[in-house]
């Protein structure tokens, strides 16, 4: 059989290899090392490297779009070499962004019960006109205005003067007999988003997108207005993170020459990313694109509309807008028809924006009559306490610990981060879980939770936080930054150095811990209404899927309540921009959560720094709030 | 004293003059016509010329903008040479193109007990917020729209997101007290025009513009709306004319290629020269215009919009839009602050436009309890019989005979034109006026009607038309087109030619009238309403202004009443625009005659043919219907 040589960018010398064998085998002859999560099935898509040049045969291309192939993209578990080639593997990130999801999570099934035709704004009316003769002059928009209060009883419409310039040609080239897209509005102001011919419209779709600006993650879901169905859900690393990794460096960014500019068109390229590639696999056009709700936290919808968001960092922090009016898709620079609408949901605050409005709303706190603890621990906190008839909310600026900045060791939740731990109280020998089954290269959140936790059980820790340097382990010692203790040593990690957490790292994890419980001590006291009378505890953001409860009340972040209170919602800010989409009382409803919601500022607020004071001790100073942690203690 | 050589383009030789020589002097040396209207007072502008090189010192500059000046241009008649230098003397046409009216006609007068703080729609309202606190977290926008219901129980106010963009900056840089302009709208949908700080404000001048777009000419009203008061008035050409003499030309060049771009290109150019004239003038900046009231016929407007046009001109003769919505003024291309509001009055039909409704309204016919005929004689004829209760309308395709076009020495209305005709009823001798009393170029509308009046009335023409060719005089006699009557010998005419009317001439301008005539019939028949019962006959257009009734009457033009029951109107468009501009209450009544007209379409009339088929004579078949010219024959 035929010998070939392969290249690898990364690598100093070429690879032979037999005909037909698969990329992921020629790079580990080569010690280069390829993500299969899925165990090389063709099926995640995070093995894709791109072919230089030279021949080779891919067996399948799921997962790759169209255009990801044309620019030679291949998944290495699925392409054998015919020939000498040379191949690129692209850093993990760049391969992160190209990945759309094909299964639809559980959280996007469609609402039981949902009526697209009542639920809708949108609407798309066949309607056949009488042409015009000489005995009814009626002019072309009144003739259409009057089918459309015929046939479904739209009684106004607002249009642009384009709408009104593309009229003539489109009635009379379909015979008069045409498709009309409506969007109804919120409040009684139907706007045209097109005409076509029927013959055109009969099999065209007509898609929306829900999308949520995370400060680090974005979200899009494609959805079909005919059904209300989720047909496509995609993720991102919000390319904005270049440019600043929490709210605060991008405002101060944005703040700066052309800055604005920048974040604004990397937040749409994040956007339409996505969209093109969800496009692409359905074969969906921009044009059939009529419809975006748009979610996230004030900064984020600030700056993806290009509004200047200095005020929100500066006391006496103001949003410039809470409420926005619905925008024409060409004003707002999303890749979709820009006859479309844009409708940013509305925020409450500076620091509770659309994100929680619309989480809140998917979390059905606003029906329970009992009282409901929702959190959204993001790259900040957001807490809302309350039931179906008060609501109070507030902001913990935790700070990014949690997603692993400040930490020497931190690291967002990718491959090659410790996600959980446990201690030997014997031996303080660690034992910890990295994703992707590989050699450690730092510790992501729930990593750190849990790590701080089993260093406090154990008594590596005290409740002060301070690290007890008598323990006979030499995984205890004094480093450059003080006190630390070593998770993984050199030879195991990835890095080849040793994986710590100092004294530093366990005051920073100790203060966003206590930003966020002080915050749900304000709230419940500025109500009256004691903590643990919430009989649910609703976790949304990304942050929430991974962590584990038990370990965060041990540390003091989450009240002490039965596991069986506590509810992981997933992204609830997408999933309620999602029913904003399809469903016009649900964006109402928004609306009226947002009008609804009690915003405490808390550092305006003088019981603030005495409840964060107290929470800045492990669980709390106060043990008898923590009876569970109290318990494990003896 | 110095002498000096002055150069003339279109002179041969220089013409030397002793230093502080007038150039109206120097021109009359070298035999050089320069205008010179108002006697060389330096009033009216028209002896403008351009001093391409040289030293010259100019006395007064009154009626020259800046630019003009920059340009180098100077008024002949108040600029004294004081060195060599070439003198270039522009075509009357282009000296016309730069006047600014700085009379305020009659006609432009504010209506009496006008209150412009409850007429108009555009409100300034000064606001004093509230700054925000830590207490008071409410967002800028919403502190500024309950802060607007406060002063001015503005409810809710429609914005796009560049005005929400600059929002912040001038809420804090004015320290949070503002000016805020406010269009009111039609039917309370109230949008923000803009925020400025109340120091820029308090002098700051508040805006509109009446615009008037007629096939030929073009008339801006600049108004003040503070106070209602017109503050200048400007007419000029239609720079469209270049591609088309009327509105069926206009309509055929837009449809091909970029035609329309073209032509909207021209009238965009026509009226932004006037606005930026007069804002010079006045001092008034493009930002501090905020409003725009647009009349015009059918055509004009949606050439205007850039709407194609070509259903106007094809069976069944449909119009895109009449009732067009108000539109942001960025999106129409007029030079004025793009944030402001552009209204395009509403039209009936793709022959009868907003000037006619517009006209109507300033016309008084809908507040008259008598029967009232109501003619716009311009490139087109239209007419509009009614009274407060019933209005009937029909336009007449008079063609432009009555403009001078289709008539062998017909003009406009200019210097040169014969404006007035008299005939000797023993030798055939004429007697004429020319405008601006110089050798006469050809024959204005008013002139032809007047002609065939006095060679009817003197035996030259019979009711027919026919020229008698046995008279005893050299002025009848066969020309190249058939018999011609000559007005004007060669040795008398600025052109060195005879200047004639012949048998064809007369035939078109026979055809012209009696399409006219034939509407008033129709529409009279219609509604079974005898002509001559209407009191009053009120003649709009530009047209109208310079026409003879007696002469019309004796052509059987207009219908033979008394003369007191004649009025002549000017532009009324223009007026209903203006009036529409400063009064909300004035819009909605041309909403309302829009509405209420009954459009007759005279192609699909049976009657129409035989109506103007009598009409064919002069004055008509049926005498009786003229007693006063049968009268005058005898």
């Amino acid at each position: 059989m035929a010998e070939y040589e392969v290249r690898f960018a990364s690598h100093p010398e070429p690879i032979g290899v037999p005909a037909g064998t698969l990329l992921v085998d020629v790079a580990r002859e080569g010690g280069i090392e390829i993500q299969q999560p899925c165990g090389g099935q063709g099926r995640c898509g995070r093995c894709a490297v791109r072919v230089e040049s030279g021949a080779v045969r891919r067996r399948s291309v799921l997962r790759l779009s169209k255009s990801d192939v044309a620019e030679g993209y291949a998944l290495a578990c699925q392409t054998v070499v015919e020939g000498d080639a040379t191949i690129e593997v692209p850093p993990p990130e760049a391969i992160e962004r190209r990945l759309v999801t094909d299964h639809i999570a559980p959280e996007a099934a469609l609402p039981e019960g949902y009526d697209p035709s009542r639920a809708q704004t949108i609407r798309r009316v066949e309607i056949r006109l009488a042409p015009p003769t000489m005995d009814d002059q009626t002019d072309d928009w009144g003739r259409l205005c009057t089918a459309l209060r015929q046939a479904a009883g739209i009684e106004t419409l607002d249009t642009t003067l384009e709408q009104i310039r593309s009229l003539g040609a489109i009635l009379r080239e379909s015979d008069w007999h045409v498709a009309v897209t409506v969007d109804l509005g919120t409040n009684g102001a139907p706007r045209l988003i097109g005409v076509q011919p029927v013959s055109e419209a009969a099999t065209a779709p007509l898609c929306g997108l829900a999308i949520d600006i995370g400060t680090t993650t974005v979200t899009v879901w494609m959805v079909d207005l005919l059904t209300g169905r989720v047909m496509r859900q995609a993720s991102q690393y919000n390319q904005q993170i270049a440019r600043g990794e929490d709210i605060i460096s991008r405002i101060i960014f944005a703040s700066k020459g052309d800055g604005g500019t920048v974040l604004r068109d990397l937040v749409l390229e994040t956007i339409n990313e996505m969209i093109r590639a969800m496009g692409e696999r359905l074969d969906i056009g921009r044009d059939h694109i009529v419809k975006a709700t748009i979610s996230g936290n004030s900064t984020m919808m600030h700056l993806l509309l290009g509004i200047a968001p200095e005020s929100i960092r500066l006391e006496p922090f103001i949003t410039p807008i809470n409420h926005l009016p619905r925008l024409p898709a060409g004003e707002v620079g999303i890749d979709m028809n820009p006859a479309g609408v844009v409708d940013p949901l509305p925020g409450v605050a500076s620091y509770v924006g659309a994100d929680i409005t619309a989480g809140v709303f998917a979390s059905g706190l606003r029906d329970s009559a009992e009282t409901v603890l929702f959190i959204d621990v993001g790259t900040n906190g957001e807490i809302v306490f309350g039931s179906s008839d008060w609501m109070v909310t507030c902001a913990c600026s935790a700070g990014p610990a949690f997603e692993g900045a400040g930490v020497v060791h931190g690291m967002r939740a990718n491959r090659g981060a410790i996600e959980e731990v446990w201690i030997d109280g014997g031996t303080y020998e660690p034992t910890y879980r990295v994703i992707g089954n590989v050699a450690p290269r730092g510790i992501c959140g729930s990593g750190l939770i849990a790590l701080v936790a089993e260093m406090f059980l154990t008594g590596i820790v005290d409740k002060g936080g301070h690290i007890n340097q008598t323990l006979a382990t030499p995984r205890v010692r004094r480093g450059l930054h003080g006190a630390e203790y070593v998770i993984a040593w050199a030879a195991e990690s990835d890095t080849g150095e040793d994986i710590v957490i100092t004294r530093v790292d366990i005051d920073n994890l100790l203060r966003a811990k206590a930003a966020i419980y002080a915050g749900f001590n304000v709230l419940a006291d500025r109500v009256g209404v004691p903590l643990e009378t919430a009989e649910h505890v609703l976790i949304g953001g990304s942050f929430g899927k991974y962590i584990n409860v038990e370990k965060a009340v041990d540390i003091g972040l989450l009240p002490d309540m039965s596991w069986d209170r506590f509810e992981f919602l997933g992204n609830t800010s997408v999933k309620g921009a999602y029913l904003a989409l399809i469903d016009q009382a649900a964006r109402n409803e928004i609306a009226a959560i947002a009008s609804a919601m009690t915003y405490i500022e808390l550092s305006a607020d003088n019981s603030f720094y005495e409840a964060f004071t107290s929470a800045l001790f492990l669980p709390h100073t106060d043990l008898s709030r923590f009876p569970s942690v109290a318990a494990a203690m003896t």
